[in-house]
Parts: structure tokens; sequence; C-alpha cells
């Protein structure tokens, strides 16, 4: 389908002429990605010293194909600022490795250096973004690409190359701890956002990544977010138009941005692992979307391959035949040599792998330039800053308002409530490294600083999931003394920074409490807020104080009598070090709320599935003891201002199949006004029901949606086009297809929508 | 993959002879079961005759192929012993029928008659049975096939020769409310119960269906219990694979036990609707399996094709196409003349339906013997009561005991409370025809008869879903004044039989209470109990009164309090008409308690998929807030005594594929013994674990089970044999393969087995 990425003949011939000088073992070692970085280093009184451990394996493999995570600070690692790589050191360190590897191999081949990403780079002194289910309720993929960015530019600077960044995986179980890094439950909207990724990370596309920027490895590939259960890495028993329909958008869309990496998922489809897949990584992947990248592993998924092969070996040569290229920290693809010289996978095939890798160093420029110059330019960091800022600001979305927001800043007293109100982890998300505590605004801190005249006072109330009702009493005491309470509720997925932790971090029962209920492998079945949360609240609003709820949240909490009782409600999902000053602007209108729903939020687990885009079809969409519709829908979001549509137009109403495949589109126009007092933006999304078909169409998919900045008073008309890309399916024949018909489209927002019809004919 | 069914010579002479002198509107006729039955009688002073609906419908299309529901008696379309056909003037009225098609079309075809069988016939007087999740319980597929004999008995006496009867949909999510129709979550254990209801029914394969037999149309085809959210009809988004591992064995093994007929499923499968899938029901069934027989529609959903085509006439085409033989209800098939004149189908592929209706004629001897004789052989009416007793002592399953069972028969009063002790319709499940309330033994009436010196005494308590708590205080009183207490729960798919109704029967709130919380289209999202009853339980128990805990139910509600707190437990699901005699027998101890859970019994909705044979692999079973696995699993049922297992041997522990191929299986024995004091059944369960394959296997599979008789101290000898039917799998090939590698294989039930390891190679 989509042809890019085609490496020019100079890289091509470079990555020949070393290929063939290249032994067996040096391939090997190429396609290794085994180290973990904070292996590789010790910090001394002076500086930074390599391990024996790290210089054993450079001679082991005579090179390094890819070393993860140098500068990653973690709990479990215990990496911080004790031990670890501050920035300013960072491209110390780098350019020692890169040096000790050129001068002490056959080839000198470079070093790839790639870093976890999540939501900004998980090192030390690194900007902290919102995470991405934040990123995909701001609908703003312009934004997310300067915030990409930014991100880096200062990864770039500090010496590495690959991002690991998740944006293919779409969030379809909300029970997924996961579910913070995913985009959306959309596959449109998500494969925007990845498009930004690519723009903002990977720049413009060349035979060389420009400076500053560097090589997102897309994760996961694919279907991850349909795991069984909800339950991370399990099973996604989909078939493939489910496949091709949900997740693999955000891939094709990659693709046509350039990318150049992406990471196979931990789940298996339909009883095949993606890391033995060789129909969707070779032919679909390859052959079909025209990738030419890398396909990396995740960490230790080739291990899980030995329960199908009962050895290492084979697993190696199964993993390799069917497409994967580089390893993660497994124990597995350090046999490919043996695999090789046993006849279980050919040479020609690592050397395919090989040559990928190849093709990404010299892409990053890394043959001609390993070492970073001492002072590269230095970033702007207050316009990082800002930009973090607006991101937070535009991720933030109204759930609720009747009429208590915006808040004056006249209040006497505000009292600021909730265990999430003034906890620096608590809104940053999973795969966060250690923070300095004055570099993140929480709730708290950003309403000190806008309510200058008010006394703003704080009580924490209870914790995220913790039984112990010591602090409601105070809190409740509090509200009652106050002339607003705001509470600050919702989930966490911050691992215990000085507790014991299982392999994944998760805290261990040392404390007898255990309050994340969010991140990887924190996959819940109940999705209520945890612990006394709504008891707090209730007791809270039992005061008669007027009361304001904000969530901070890696997923969508099921809060029907939140959403029935409380007056006012904020989603502002982990909203990134910037958080707490987003926030306080949006409660006291400084600025207008313009987040909108990237995902449903459901009444409650037992309802699940609830995504909106389900098959339409002879069915009862309803249970019999509870509706079938979300609590609140994909979409929604409320604003300070209201919008007023008018003069849904389709320029020519019916096109045929083949002037669409020629590259016509319907030109769809709609006036949009914004009919209130303040200034603001509206997100116009413009869905499609497929009205015939071969195959049963989805009640309604997204197809297009703008963001726009309206003045009060002030009338837009907006264009959206629709080409076949849109409005093509994976029909009956399994090809993909224009299949004659009708089309109704709607243009609008959940509540206020256009309604017309289109025809391929 | 299966030859049978292979018409001989003389029908298919027959068959070719009639279909080429029939004209165009008379195959259409044939295809198409249009009618509802009771639209086609009325009953008068004298007897009953025909409509004129009946003689224009006969008119219209020169005869009529199949005729549905004759006999079918319900709330909604209020056929019952007033105005309905009572079991003595079934044959009369099947016989004017066909005497009058006979007379007044060109060629006199006689006509199919169809009726709903369930678990018994829906039909007045019929013999009501414990729904199929009972029989699942049962793991009795001998006592299964006698059962579905003496239906079969029953309803071809009538005059019926198709009966409609699920056996192929897989119970995977419990909030589906057709889960009583399911015989278990798991394939082999459905496959086995399957068989029965083929040689139960249909008797012995050859040329012509044997007296007293008939044709089940087995429901339905296929993964209608894969549907998303456990909603009614609704998608399955599964692949390939897991549809062949899951839904598609009792298929297959209906097809070698000379399967004649099925329904085609509702749902869609990856965006295919099973009735426009040639994919399915061509290349699959008939090409692939070598299914010979008929595929009829589900009710009205060919007109759900509409959607699709946007044209009834191109619905018509698309299904025949794709392997649609019989209409049910649309007013799609009808339209096939037009379909065939305008070229949308071949005429030949119009043939190819009205040979498979033909066949089924000529097999069930029609044109030989339209007419039923006036008075057949009597059917032995005390020994089908007998074996239907039997089914339902065998289907109540013994959850929890501290002691407390079986009851003394000497307790001078005994309190029976709650909604389901006292109930006829709520212990008989969804598609019942009006009852004679004294046809029913209910708990109460059971105990009564059983318990004869004891003062029985009944309060209800509550409802099901009612939360109306007026009748608590009587029911906690009468504990409180008894010496043991029997609280009967449960759920109801009770339609009401005097209200009003949706289309699809259930109560639409003329009382202000829905009862019901099971049945087609009652999907629920909250297992739990509905209503107050565990309310009621816990008042009960607060008494002090020892108490045992009976739930009558059609599918497994979530019981966690009940679990932990009640002394004992049985699920008796619905146990059918002569329910309450055999829990009565089971709780004094005159019946040992066998059945064994068909169906994993989680612990909440919002835990779900449960189903004990989920995929092993590389990620964490169990949720962060809630364990992962069941509250009671599959295969799991106590008894009034204990088994020990020992000696476990595989005769010839490795065997090649090729001589698997050839025939040859693992043998496999083991010795059980009955180690207590009271005699019983044990279900000796063999599982199977894949080590090594190029799919990704399940935890364990049932792969062998035999219910054995052991009187107390008793050791028997027990021989499963394995092939290759049970050791292939559906390889990432995608062809059946018998893969080299181990197998571990775990012989017993879930509290005690022993373990041993094949091995192909």
């Amino acid at each position: 389908m989509v042809d890019s990425n085609t490496a020019n003949e100079t890289t091509y011939d470079r990555v020949e002429t070393l290929l063939a000088n290249m032994t067996l073992r040096e391939k090997v070692g190429q396609v290794n990605q085994k180290l973990y970085g904070w292996e590789v280093y010790s910090k001394t009184d002076t500086g930074y010293e390599l391990t024996e451990n790290f210089k054993e394996h450079v001679q082991r493999w005579d090179g390094i194909g890819v070393l993860y995570g140098l500068f990653r600070s973690d709990p479990w690692s215990a990496v911080n600022f004790e031990n670890g790589i501050t920035e300013e050191d960072s491209a110390e360190v780098a350019n020692m490795i890169q040096q000790y590897v050129k001068e002490h191999t056959r080839l000198g081949i470079p070093v790839l250096l790639s870093e976890e990403c999540s939501h900004g780079h998980q090192g030390l002194d690194s900007m902290i973004t919102p995470v991405n289910l934040g990123i995909g309720a701001t609908w703003n993929p312009e934004l997310h690409e300067k915030l990409m960015a930014a991100v880096a530019e200062e990864v770039r600077a500090k010496g590495a190359h690959l991002a690991l960044v998740s944006t293919l995986d779409i969030l379809r179980d909300p029970r997924w701890g996961r579910s913070e890094e995913c985009f959306s439950e959309d596959p449109y909207l998500a494969s925007r956002l990845t498009e930004s990724v690519l723009k903002g990370m990977q720049g413009e596309q060349g035979d060389v990544i420009q400076e500053g920027k560097m090589v997102p490895v897309l994760k996961h590939f694919a279907a991850q977010g349909n795991g069984t259960g909800g339950k991370n890495a399990a099973p996604a028993t989909i078939g493939e138009r489910e496949l091709r329909e949900i997740h693999l958008p955000p891939m094709v869309a990659a693709i046509r941005s350039g990318a150049l990496a992406c990471m196979a998922a931990y789940n298996e489809i339909d009883g095949i692992s993606c890391h033995a897949n060789g129909y969707l990584l070779n032919h679909i992947l390859r052959e079909e979307f025209g990738f030419k990248g890398a396909v990396m592993a995740d960490g230790c998924a080739l291990d899980n391959l030995v329960a199908l092969t009962q050895s290492r070996e084979r697993a190696a040569a199964l993993a390799l035949e069917n497409g994967v290229d580089i390893s993660l920290w497994d124990d597995v693809y350090i046999t490919l040599e043996s695999a090789v010289e046993t006849g279980l996978v050919s040479e020609e095939k690592l050397n395919e792998a090989v040559r990928r890798v190849l093709t990404l160093k010299f892409k990053m420029g890394l043959f001609d330039q390993p070492l970073l110059e001492s002072l590269q330019q230095q970033q702007d960091k207050e316009q990082a800053r800002n930009i973090n800022l607006e991101s937070a600001r535009q991720s933030i979305v109204l759930l609720k308002n009747e009429g208590i927001l915006p808040l004056s800043k006249d209040f006497k007293k505000i009292a600021i409530i909730g265990p999430n109100a003034d906890s620096v982890y608590n809104q940053l998300g999973d795969y966060t490294p250690f923070q300095r505590e004055e570099d993140v605004i929480t709730v708290l801190k950003g309403i000190k600083s806008l309510a200058k005249e008010s006394e703003v006072a704080y009580e924490k109330g209870c914790g995220i999931r913790s039984g112990d009702p010591e602090g409601l009493e105070k809190a409740v005491h509090l509200a009652g003394d106050s002339d607003v309470a705001i509470v600050v509720l919702g989930g966490s997925s911050a691992r215990n920074f000085d507790a014991q932790f299982d392999l994944n971090g998760a805290v261990v029962n040392t404390t007898g409490e255990e309050e994340m209920d969010c991140g990887e492998n924190v996959d819940v079945a109940n999705l209520e807020l945890g612990g006394l949360q709504l008891e707090l609240l209730q007791k809270v609003m039992e005061t008669g104080t007027p009361t304001v709820v904000v969530l901070i949240q890696g997923r969508p909490h099921a809060i029907p009598w939140i959403a029935e009782h409380a007056p006012a409600i904020l989603s502002a999902w982990y909203p990134g070090q910037m958080g707490g000053q987003a926030i306080a602007e949006i409660l006291f209108g400084d600025v207008n709320p313009s987040g909108r729903l990237p995902v449903s939020i459901p009444r409650s687990s037992m309802q699940l599935p609830v995504y909106y885009n389900y098959k339409d079809g002879g069915y009862k969409k309803d249970f019999f003891d509870m509706s079938g519709n979300a609590l609140y829908p994909f979409g929604f979001g409320l604003s300070y201002t209201e919008f007023n549509y008018e003069n849904l137009l389709v320029t020519k109403p019916t096109i045929s199949a083949d002037q669409l495949l020629a590259g016509e589109t319907f030109s769809i126009t709609v006036d949009v006004t914004n009919k209130g007092n303040h200034d603001g933006y509206e997100v116009i999304q413009l869905y499609l029901k497929g009205k015939g078909s071969s195959i049963t169409r989805r009640v309604k998919e997204l197809k297009g949606f703008k963001k726009v900045w309206l003045a009060a008073g002030e009338t837009i008309e907006v264009t959206f086009e629709l080409g076949a890309e849109e409005l093509q399916v994976f029909s009956s024949r399994n090809t993909y297809e224009l299949e004659p018909g009708l089309f109704e489209i709607e243009v609008g927002n959940p509540v206020t929508c256009l309604n017309a019809i289109l025809k391929i004919g």
C-alpha cells in the first residue's frame, strides 16, 4: 500500500560493503540489545567509568548493536540523582561509550542508544509531558508534533538515538494498566497523533535524520490493546478484519510518515505470537504496507517463545525467520550464532536484520559523527516548557459543569482536598524517572500561584486505594470551613520509590498499602475509584460547600455517582509536570477547556467493552440491567462557551470509485459559530457510517476532525476532505475496496451535529 | 474431514426426478419457512380448522417447504391450553396439514414441521427436561442420548420432523442470556453431548430416519457464544483459529454422527454475517468438514442482511450464494423468485437448496408415508419421566458442604425459603410452553414428598429482581423458628404469561417488576443475584438456623459472599419439571450428587472472561485488585463420598505422528477408588497441555472424561485413548497437524489428580 523509506543508493552501498566484511559473530552482536543501560557505567568521585561487564560484552560480540536505557532512571533499577547520569553529564557518558566501542572493536561500528520516552524521557531532569491518553484528549496533532520535537531535541542532545514511544496501542479495554499509554480507543485519532510523533521526533523524510531529531520505535505492533480481559500482554483473539480496522491504521499512517522502527507486541493474535508472526511482520507490515524499517522485540518477549520451541536456538530462528530484527534483554538472540551454524535459520535471514540495524546507524549519521559535539546548541527550555504546559491545558476535559466553573478568584478560602491534589508522582504516569520535587507543579501549587488573594488550604483526606479513614475527618472539616472545595481524586501509576518491588516495579506489600491502580501490569477488574475516595467526596459534598471534582487518572474510571451528583467534573488524565498549573488555569477561567474524550467513559467494568465504534446489526445494544452506552461518550467535552453548526454542505455528493482512486475527494464544509461569551477551541468531528457493504459496518467511525480557535461570536467555515483512504473497507473478499453505496456523515460533536449523505456510485 | 450423510442412489434419483419437474415458484416455496405455526389453525368447538392465511400461502407457492412451530405454545403468541393443540390432538392437526397440501398442490410435496425443543418440546403437555447447562453438568452423554430419544419419540408422535435444538453454542461469556442453552464453556464436553443429541434424536445413520426419530436442527453455527460483551447475537470478533479451537468442534462431532441440519447463527464473525458467510458455510462446513445437510436461517436473520445489500432480492441472493438453504420468518427468501429471474443468483444455486430440503423429506419417509398412523405405539411415559428425573439428579452440582449435607429426615421443622423454592416457571428456563402446575415438581413439593415426618413450611421471602422487602420479615421469622432452612435462590427465565411483552417476550414493565434475569435477549451486565436475594439469605443466616443454599439458575451467578459464608451450596441450574424431586433427593442423601461444573463460576462480571481453557503465555493471570481465577472452576463438584487416584499409566508414552494418523492411540489407565462411605458417581477428567507447538497452547484442554459408578470402597480401572483428533492442532500453517512434541496430561478432577507425559516423536 505504502511505499516509503527507500534507502538511497549511497547508504545502501555502505551497508552492503560493511556487511560483506562482517563475521557471523559480529552480525549477531549487531542484532542484540542485551545489556541494561545502568549496568554499563558506574559513577565515581570524579565522573563515570565503564564497567567490566560492559567491556566483556563488547569483546564477546566485537561490538554492540543497540544499548538500552543508558540514562534510564526508575525505582527498581534504583538509578537516581545520587548514582545516575544527570542531563549535563549525558553527552559525556554517551561519547565514552561510542569512543570505547570504536577503539575496541574490529570494525568500530557505532552503537545505537535507545531510551524510553513514554511521556517525555525516562531519564533524570527530563521534561515530563501528559501521558498519551491526555495527548489523545487534546485532539491536536499540530501541538503534539511540537511537543515531540521538543522531547527529541532534549533526548538527542543527551546522545540517544532511538526513542521507545507507545503510539500503536488502541485502548479497547480500560481495565488494561497501560491504558494511559494509548492515545485513544479510536484508530483514526491515534493515527493522526502517531503521524505527529514521526513528524515531531524524526522530522523530514530523507536519507539522514536531521540534527536534533531521533528515530521513534513505535510500540507495539500489533493489537496489544485487545488483550483478553484487559490483561497486559494477554492474547488477542481477534480476526484479521478487526485487526485491520482497529489496530493497524496507526502503523499505516506511521509508514506514510517515514517510520523506521517499531516494536513487536507481547501478545499473540489468534494463536500466533507477534514475535513469531511472519504473516504480520513480513507479509502485512513489509510486503503489503511497504515498511522498510527495523522490528525490535519487546523486553524478554523472545524468551516466551521457548515455551513453543523448547529451545532457545529454535526460538531465535523462529523470530528471525518471522521478521524480528533486534532483541531486547532476552537470552534468545544471543544464540543466533549457533542457530545459523546448525542451519536452523539462514545467514541471509540474519543479514536482513543486520542491514536494518546498520541502515538506522547510517541514517542517524553515526558512522560520520559518532560523538556529540561538546557544546551543541542549547535547547530553548522555556519554549519547551510552554509547549508542555499548552499540551496539558488542551488535554483536560470538562465533563460536567452546572455553572460553578469557572471559579472566581475572590473566594476567601479554598479547600484543596484529595490524594491527587499534591502528589508529584501521581500526576506523571508510569515510566517516570526520579523527580526533583520543585520541577512538578501539583494542583495545590498551581492554585496557590493563581489564587493569590485567597487562603488556600490542603488536606489529603485519603489515599488512592488505602482503606485508612484517618484523614477523612480533617478533610471534611476543612471543606465545611471553606467557600469552595476542589477535590482531586483519581488513580496513580506511581511506583513506590522507597519500597520493595516485584519484577515490574509494582509495590509488593511493604507498607500494607498498594497505592497504584494503573500502569504496566497493574490491570484492574474494578474501574471504580479506589479506597475511600468516593466516601471522601460524598462527605465533603454533604457539608454543602460548593465542590468541584478533578480526576487525575491513567484510565477512565467508572464514576456513575459522581456524574450524577457532583456539580462540576474535570478529567485531567496524568497531565505531566505542568499539570497543576493547567488545571488551575482552567478552574479559574484563564484557560477555556478544550479537551475531548479520546475514550468512552464506562459506567462499570461489568458493561465492557464500551467503545463508541461498535458494530451495527440486529442485536440489542443495552443490557437487561444496565445501559450499554458509555457514561460519557467518545468525543465529548464541554467548554465555557457554546458552539453552533450550520450549513453542512457536500460540494459533490456522488463520486465513483474510480474517481476516488484517482484522487478525487468529497468536499464537506460546515459553518461553526462560537455563540457564547468566551473565546475557545472547538473540536469539529466528522463521523461516517457506511450504509451498504459486503461487511458489517460500525455505528459510526471517526474520519476527520479539526480543532479550531473561535473568538466569542466568531463564525468559521471548516472544510473536510474524504477520499479513498477514509472510505475504503477491507471487504468480504479480503482486499481493500471502495464499495459502491451510501454513507451517512455526521459533523459536529456528540452533543450537537448535522447530517448528510454521500454516495460512491 | 468427515464424510457422511451421502444420500444413497435411490433418494438421490427421486430428488433429481422431482426437482426436474418443479417450477421456479415451487422451488422457492420449498426453501421458505414463512408462516408461524399458530397462524395456521384455529380451534373450533368440534376440533381444528385451517386458516385462510394458510391456504393462501399454500396457493401462493404451490406448496410449503417447512412450517415452523405448529405446536408451539408461549406467552407472546398466547397459545395455551384454551386455544392450542394439546398432545392428544397433535397427530390429527399435523395430518390435516399434510392432507391439505397433498390435495391442493400440483406436486403434493409433503411439509416438514419444525418445532422448538430447547429442553423438551415447546408444545403443550410436553416433557420439560433440564436446560442444556444442566445437561452439561451431568457429564453423562449416555444418559443424554436416552433423554433425547425420549424427547424425539414424544415430538415425532405429534407429527413433527425437525427439532430445533441448541447444541453448538459454547458459553464464553455468562452475561449472555442464552447461557442456559449452552452445554458448556468447553468444546469437548459440548461435542460429546452434541453427539448424544444426534444419536438419541436422529438414531442410526442410514438412508431413512427410523420410526420415532427426527432430525435435530443444531443451533447455532457458529460462534454465537462469543458475542461481544455477552450480548445476544452480537458480533464475534474472533479469528479463525479461535473459531476452530472453541466453536467448531461440536459441529465436527455432529457431522460424524450424521447431522442433517443446522441453523446459522445471528452473529457475524469478524465482520461477516454467518448468514452471508460462504467461507464458513460452503468452504469450511461443506467442503472441508463434509456436511451434506441443510442450513436453516435463524428467525428474521435474513432481514438483517438488507442493511448490507439495501435490497431484499440482493439479500436473498447473498444468503443463497453463501450457503443458507431454508428461511425462517423473514421477508427475504420470498423474493428469491425475482432474484433468480433478474439474475442476482443462479437457479442452479437455488436447486442445491431445494435438493437439501427434498432430501430431508425423503429421509423422513414423508413421500411414502406423510400421515401419522392414528394409533402409533404409545410412548412409555413413565420410563421417559424416570430418565428425565435421572438427568435432573445428575445435573445438580454440590459446590460446598461443611458437613451439613445430607440432611436428616428427622428435623421437626424445615423452612423452605426463597423465590425459586416454589415457582413452576422459574425452574424451567426460556422456550417453555404453558404448564399444568401439577406436572412440575418444585423444591417445596419435592421436600414435602420426602420429609414426610417433618413440618415443612414455606415463605417466598423476596422476588428474583424486585426490591420489595415485604416478604423478608416473615421468611426470617420462619427460619428462626425452624431446625433447618433451605434457601432457594437464583435466576429466572420465566416470561410473564399474563403481561404485555416486547417482541422477544420479555416483560415490559407492566407490574413495575422485571423478574427475569436470564433468557434470550435478557443479557445482564451484573452477574450477582438480583433484588434482595442476598439480603434475604444473610438475614436467614443471622438467625443461626443451619442453612443450605440451593441455586436454580440459567447462568453461573457471581456468589462470592455465599461461597465464603454459607455452609452448603447446590447449583441446580434450571432442572426441569422433575427438578424439585431431584433436589430433595440430594438434600436428604437419597441420591449422591454427581454433577460437575460445565462452566467456570466467576467472582464478578468485572473479571470476565474466566473460562478455564485460557491461553498460556507470558502474562499475568490475576488482576491487580482481584484474582483472575474462577470462584469455582470448570469440572468441579463435590460428592458425599471421596475419590482417590492411583497408578496413572501410559502404556506407550511415545508414538509418532504417522502412527497416530494410522489410528494408533495413547492408552492411559488410572485406578479410581471410592474411599468414602457412600456409593456414588465420579467424573474422571483428562486434560491435556501441549508443551511445544507452532501455536500458543491453552493452560489445559479437556480431552476425555468418564462418569463411573463406584460402590463405597470399590476400585475401578479406567482407560482413556488419545488419538490424532485429540492431539492435532490448527497449526501456524493453517492446517490440522500432529506437531511433534511433549504433552502433559492431568487425570482426575480439579481437586485431586495425577500427571504424566506423552510424546509425539
